[in-house]
């Protein structure tokens, strides 16, 4: 094995030749400054987000030039500071108009946005008292979708074997994802679209990064109560807009409750609620037919009023662009 | 607020200020060179440990020009990348080299070694098959103790409130290590040294970032079986090296057994086992003093063991300087 060569701070800089054009830009606290090259999209190793997952995030995206529903996910970014007591003193407002100049940096209408608060740049150790201030990062990179959402085709889904966090962990969005990680690379592992996670009391539960809910026979739409799941900002706002379609009479109820494995198998729909994808209909479950094995009526309206929800001239929009 | 500026790679690099002298040297696969400037000790925002903690990491130190128990480590870690499924295909005695190698670069006969190794750089996304290859990083940062180990006066434990990891997420060492660094505050916020956690069985577990053992009424030094906590280094040589207690008749049984709060209540020494403060003994409970309250026989035997194993010509060490 040769050498590794000792260098200095250019010789460093002259090995980076990262070309990667999926990361647009990237605001850092460290820096305090909006770089577009991502060979210097880079995150301090003494970071304890780094070395021990000791942060709290967001996904979001921005949409035709306009951010989707961020004051809910600042909201959310706030309170999951607070359950780890991480002291981010920075006003969701400054954060805010940093996720804005970073996407904007960007320069792309269709984008994702990460943003990402950590204990801090401290020892290497776990001790958050060692950690200076939080630090917060903002990475604005590809959206995989077009510009115009769709309704993806209907999806398969299985159970999962991964244990699901326990207590705050498992409502509390951190970067401690490492089951959900497992239960992705389960769900490909085993040639389906997602997997869902069982709690302890045999409950369902979630995707590895996305919110279940169910439509029974009754024609009720329930979902997994938000304390034993992450409270999803795209199934929460789902569970708002569904009540109009019991105005419409293609619902009866909107109800969050436990779901056991029980009502998952005699669901005549299954959902799928996310950022990137929205809304994605569940025809299979374990291999067997979801209802009729087509995607939902509850699905296709429930999509409608999603992609109402993210028209130009809705309430729910931030204009970047 | 001023609008945050937008740099290429030389104004980024121009923003760089960071001084630490903590951080001794590094090595990172992306760049496959070692720094020994903390300010390019930086990781890609991209890989999946950064924002997921989809990682697996060793700690480890060099003690008077000599890495202890370097083996052992490399072998965990080896089995960590194996039961999180990272395609790790160095060899051992490659990553034993580089380690060698950053810990020369960093000129310090007294440090600490984290050995991390990612999914590696990917997309922003949660699916590992999106990462392209593992990264690996080597960090020699500072040592807290002396060159000399010292038996830590004794300490003061409590009861965690924190829940115990589930699954394989307990006995692998990964980068999710909210649970630790919660329990490590609560201890801190309580004014304790350390507090333990109790799994879901009412057995105790263990400490923020240290394996636990009692010795017994019964002269037996037991310690919760690896199933249901991580396999520490040091508890486990700490296992070994106790045989020769028996031989002295200090100790009638050495064994790895579930330990309840009675066991733990009524214990005559309790011991914390780490990397770095190598054996801590206990000497009040919630409280209540352990034991007579003073330092036990037993901790003060299997320090010097302890102490014995690390000397510069024991088998267990691996020279650097």
């Amino acid at each position: 094995m040769k050498k590794k060569e000792i260098v200095d701070r250019a010789g460093w800089l002259a090995r980076l030749n990262r070309k990667e054009k999926m990361l647009y830009a990237m605001y850092s606290s460290v820096t305090d400054c909006i770089v577009t090259d991502p060979a210097v999209m880079v995150v301090p190793v003494d970071d304890h987000m780094v070395h021990r997952g000791d942060g709290v995030f967001e996904s979001f995206k921005c949409l035709n030039g306009n951010i989707y529903n961020l004051r809910a996910h600042l909201e959310r970014l706030q309170h999951s500071c607070a359950a780890i007591e991480i002291p981010c003193k920075h006003a969701l407002e400054e954060i805010e108009q940093v996720v804005i100049q970073t996407v904007r940096a960007g320069n792309q209408p269709n984008a994702l946005v990460r943003l990402l608060i950590s204990r801090g740049c401290g020892t290497m150790g776990v001790n958050p008292y060692d950690c200076a201030d939080p630090e917060w990062y903002v990475v604005v990179y590809e959206l995989p979708e077009h510009d115009t959402p769709t309704l993806p085709e209907g999806a398969t889904l299985g159970i999962s074997k991964i244990a699901v966090k326990p207590g705050i962990f498992a409502t509390v969005k951190t970067c401690n994802y490492l089951p959900n990680i497992l239960m992705k690379k389960e769900a490909i592992d085993l040639g389906l679209d997602f997997t869902v996670s069982i709690d302890e009391k045999r409950n369902i539960a979630e995707g590895a990064v996305e919110n279940i809910g169910i439509v029974t026979r009754g024609h009720e739409l329930v979902m997994p109560p938000p304390d034993r799941v992450l409270a999803g900002t795209t199934a929460q706002r789902t569970m708002i807009l569904a009540e109009k379609l019991i105005e419409t009479r293609a619902l009866v109820n909107v109800e969050y409750r436990p779901v056991t494995m029980g009502m998952l198998r005699a669901a005549v729909e299954i959902h799928m609620y996310g950022t990137t994808t929205n809304i994605t209909p569940v025809i299979s479950l374990d291999g067997v037919p979801v209802g009729d094995g087509k995607v939902g009526p509850v699905a296709t309206a429930l999509f409608e009023l999603l992609k109402e929800d993210m028209v130009p001239d809705s309430s729910r929009l931030t204009k970047v662009f």
